[in-house]
């Protein structure tokens, strides 16, 4: 896994303020265009061009199945993580919809479903049958959390395969909030409630269950728990080590990358501690309603671009983005300055 | 001005809870698209369809000088307002180049420009050579002001003919913050320095004459505005009666309306207080950097759906919304159902 640490190169500061000055000159009050200005400005220094553009986007979905979900964190059951992928197979669910409207390119890998599913564009990268159950054991072995990285990594091969402009990864796995929690817990010490929320739908007193669930195992892994790589393998999902995976591997090929919710956002805290420049490629899609999220953002010095109380997961916040990218660069490159259009500036 | 109080009817209550069936149907946890769900499920209602969309799109820019702009109130020269007109026409504005991305019909009415200006594809519907200085005199008088209403509702003519499924009214009109800040503070009875601020791009002592300007204006017609309608006319701008007009004749026609930035939610407030069922009709976009913004959607109640520190008015903090009504829509017509995907749900 030493790739993880292999250097990661800053955006092109020089085309950074190449951008900056022509955003200084378009036909508007400087600043007036807030953060869809900045937007811009950082997709330029990323793709060192002067008419940076997100016409090629692709989403990697990540799936797979957590044996924590034994300890009744969900409120679906298990089995709902592969009916799901069938779903996004099928191009059912809401990230297919939100996929097809923004034209991206769409897959789903299983990186460790309870059972291999024969589905034809389902691309298999598999660590195992589900995750071990972090309430007794660490959920991963080492070799389970490098084929779950690789399948990341995997993953970000085939989007510069496709020339994509744009990288975004996606999760399913029933009970994977409450991984998510339990590793953002681990590596920020924040207390255990203000990281742990509803999921898909627990009540008041699941919630507090879970909540149990998590401080037990925190216990129970505290000596273990060492490092950003070990609290990823202790408690992680193989679709969250995927993301980690991915984030760090688009970072060190200079692929911009949108981050979707609270999951998404728990694997790009891990990727920043295992590889602190790979934060200079995120953008952060949105502030879910899951009730850790607004914290794991602040951590992560984050500023998301949507707060539309979405909490679905699957990369469906990051999709629904996407046009803002979009117009950002159309804005950039399209609008005429002052002096093209003749416009008295004092 | 009689039909501004001509019969609003609500959006269809059938059809939305039709939507709000579906909605729960649809694979994903109910509630988990958030804002998107709502914005679904209305537009079901005001287009009584179990399949709503977002297909063809009205984008109208009303265009006026003020008065006003001889008392110092803008960091613009008032001409500017005349050449951003010009810069409309040929395509090169932000709203020009978002509107193209989003597919939408485009189109300028000068209001009531200080000269008329001779460009063939713009809407010419004079109130007069700018309004009145309101820091000595009404801004307009009656049959003025009836234009400029007048203006609003042709233009909406306009977007039915087109059959458009969405009316986005913009503005241009240099010392406009100015207008739409003495409006909202008469109407509202909120301090004059909440709601004044820094327009295209004031500094602190140029806001504090703005609203000592304000304070003044307020004095000398104090014993005038008595109604909405006044406030309108003796504080208003063309282009802002324009969007006034507009948005009770798209109201009354049944079509959905979205809400841009500063200036069109302080028009919003004006239609409201004339004919309360207007906002039934009001998607609102987003909260600019406009000082006075929030407080002007609080006070119609509203929940803006982006907060991207845009403060350009023209229509472009609206324009960049409609990607999410658009994704809405598809999400709640071809997401698969959890009975048409097989999935378990409990």
């Amino acid at each position: 896994m030493d790739w993880l640490n292999n250097t990661i190169k800053a955006p092109d500061d020089f085309y950074y303020k190449k951008a900056l000055t022509r955003q200084a000159c378009l036909t508007k009050p400087p600043g007036s265009l807030g953060l869809l200005e900045e937007i811009a400005m950082r997709l330029a220094a990323m793709q060192k061009t002067e008419t940076p553009s997100i016409e090629r986007i692709w989403v990697s979905v990540f799936a797979a199945d957590h044996g924590i979900a034994a300890e009744s964190v969900s409120a679906f059951p298990q089995i709902v993580t592969t009916e799901m992928v069938k779903n996004f197979v099928r191009g059912g669910a809401a990230v297919n919809v939100l996929s097809r409207f923004v034209d991206a390119q769409f897959e789903v890998i299983d990186v460790g479903l309870l059972q291999a599913v024969d589905l034809a564009t389902l691309v298999a990268d598999r660590a195992a049958n589900g995750t071990a159950n972090f309430a007794k054991q660490a959920a991963m072995t080492d070799a389970e959390l490098n084929i779950a990285l690789t399948a990341g990594k995997s993953a970000v091969k085939r989007a510069l395969e496709y020339n994509s402009q744009l990288f975004i990864g996606g999760e399913m796995g029933i009970a994977n909030t409450c991984s998510a929690s339990a590793i953002a817990i681990a590596l920020t010490g924040l207390p255990i409630d203000q990281l742990t929320g509803a999921g898909t739908g627990l009540d008041d007193k699941a919630i507090q269950h879970k909540s149990q669930v998590i401080k037990n195992a925190l216990t129970l892994h505290q000596h273990s728990l060492d490092s950003a790589l070990k609290t990823l393998q202790y408690l992680g999902g193989f679709e969250i080590a995927a993301l980690v995976g991915a984030y760090i591997s688009a970072a060190q090929q200079g692929l911009a990358i949108l981050i979707d919710g609270f999951i998404s956002s728990v694997a790009a805290l891990v990727a920043v501690h295992l590889n602190p420049q790979t934060r200079d490629w995120f953008f952060y899609a949105h502030q879910s309603q899951e009730k850790g999220h607004r914290l794991v953002l602040q951590q992560l010095q984050a500023r998301p671009l949507l707060q539309l109380d979405m909490r679905l997961g699957e990369a469906s916040g990051a999709v629904t983005a996407v046009p803002l990218l979009q117009m950002a660069c159309k804005l950039h490159n399209e609008m005429a300055t002052f002096e093209q259009a003749s416009i008295t500036t004092h």
